[in-house]
């Protein structure tokens, strides 16, 4: 099923945007689960168990895994949802970008061996190295448009004949890049003026929204700021709040309030 | 060792500013191989050998790794040419960018784990996406500045106020993150007129320079353009050309052969 369709309808039976972050630490997990086989696979099967009837995606962040020498945990973590949780798609956050050739084997890391739904991409090498990822028809590509760290203005904010970075790369993603509506778009909830202006250019195009949380963005400004006119078109991301809302034995269960909390929260703004 | 001065070394002890690109393809090594159990490192360990004392540098680039299961492949060959040729530093090309907290884990993966001597790294998501990799004093941080590939004119040529975005990522690579001297720029043979205004930006700043070969770089003009003033300042990169050079038997020969050609090259037009 196309990536956009399966959002679609995970926000519709869960009545949920939120995302959750699967970044786990191996510091930070709880102390039981540390001297398991794949400690980072064994936390995250009881937050995705606790948590897949009140969300509408998962993203692990691929660095999380890469640092640790956990590629097979970041396989088992994917597989395990897909065979579980089918109803809730993957995104696999790694911002790649490269040549076309070198793109065509992250496609390849990406799709074909973590088996994710989507992938975060960088548009910064232009048109020919997103194609690879744009080609998979069935997989959603979410390009970095404005992000949500303090250092995005550095150089998405430049102004380029009136128009800043970010809203040219939105309007290429809308008129250029999205030939399979395939293609979204990362805003980050602690800018919520840029959030507005970019849903201006992209339409009902679906955005990943970071930075909600730990990094400081206001969930009612970014929910006003950013929704659909159906109060959809977010895929709101929270990591750390959710999945280190405890580190005792009760980490899932208080996992699964975190996510309730924050979707009852966005849903009063939609 | 601080990277610069290590490549400076390698320049000098060599004679050379040729940089072997270690992508290797299970379908394109030599059939002996591919049955091996860590069969790209082997391909990498023939072709190192052949070519260590005529280059000045190795560059893997992760995705051939990472799309093929061969993490174990892509530590084998660092630690071996650290243990072997320790004169000759390993860029890994990896392209990375994120917020803070998860580019310090991207700095783990690329410097603890895989042990690398430098990294590429991506500047769209701003400065406090870069320090974590520039806070790495005696590695080098290869920021993407003007790449080789055709669609390098979508983002990077945009005209802001009479600058172009690759000319300011230049001039901010060295007035605000060479803070540690660790800095150097990917720029592509490919474009030798902005090879040449990026050399006038960057003063001495040693430049990754990918694009001979199979991209259709031509060495002369980009020497010409790219050089500074002591006739180096490039780490001019070949992945293709030098490891296919031969898909027999004699394929870490002919690598050997097409490295010296290259090398050879190059230094007529220092």
């Amino acid at each position: 099923m196309n990536f956009i369709k399966a959002i679609e309808s995970a926000w519709r039976e869960n009545d949920s945007l939120v995302c959750v972050g699967l970044d786990p630490d191996i510091s930070k997990i709880p102390a039981n689960l540390r001297n398991r086989e794949t400690p980072l696979f064994e936390f995250n099967k009881a937050i995705v168990d606790a948590t897949a009837d009140v969300v509408c995606a998962f993203k692990p962040q691929i660095a999380y895994y890469s640092a640790s020498h956990a590629e097979r945990d970041l396989e088992l973590t994917i597989d395990y949802i897909h065979q579980k949780h089918p109803g809730v798609p993957v995104i696999l956050d790694a911002k790649r970008g490269d040549i076309g050739s070198t793109a065509e084997k992250y496609a390849q890391e990406v799709f074909d061996r973590y088996k994710a739904d989507a992938v975060t991409v960088n548009p910064y090498m232009g048109a020919d190295t997103l194609q690879p990822f744009l080609n998979r028809k069935d997989n959603g590509v979410i390009i970095l448009c404005r992000t949500s760290n303090p250092g995005a203005r550095d150089i998405q904010d430049l102004d380029s004949h009136g128009k800043k970075l970010y809203q040219i790369v939105a309007s290429k993603a809308v008129t250029e890049w999205n030939y399979n509506s395939n293609v979204l778009l990362v805003v980050g909830a602690t800018y919520p003026k840029e959030l507005n202006e970019i849903r201006t250019i992209a339409g009902d195009m679906p955005f990943l929204v970071p930075g909600i949380g730990a990094q400081g963005g206001d969930v009612e400004r970014a929910v006003t700021n950013g929704k659909t006119r159906n109060g959809t078109g977010m895929i709101i991301n929270s990591s750390r709040t959710i999945i280190y809302a405890s580190n005792r034995d009760d980490f899932a269960e208080a996992a699964r309030n975190a996510a309730i909390a924050l979707r009852d929260e966005i849903n009063r703004y939609r």
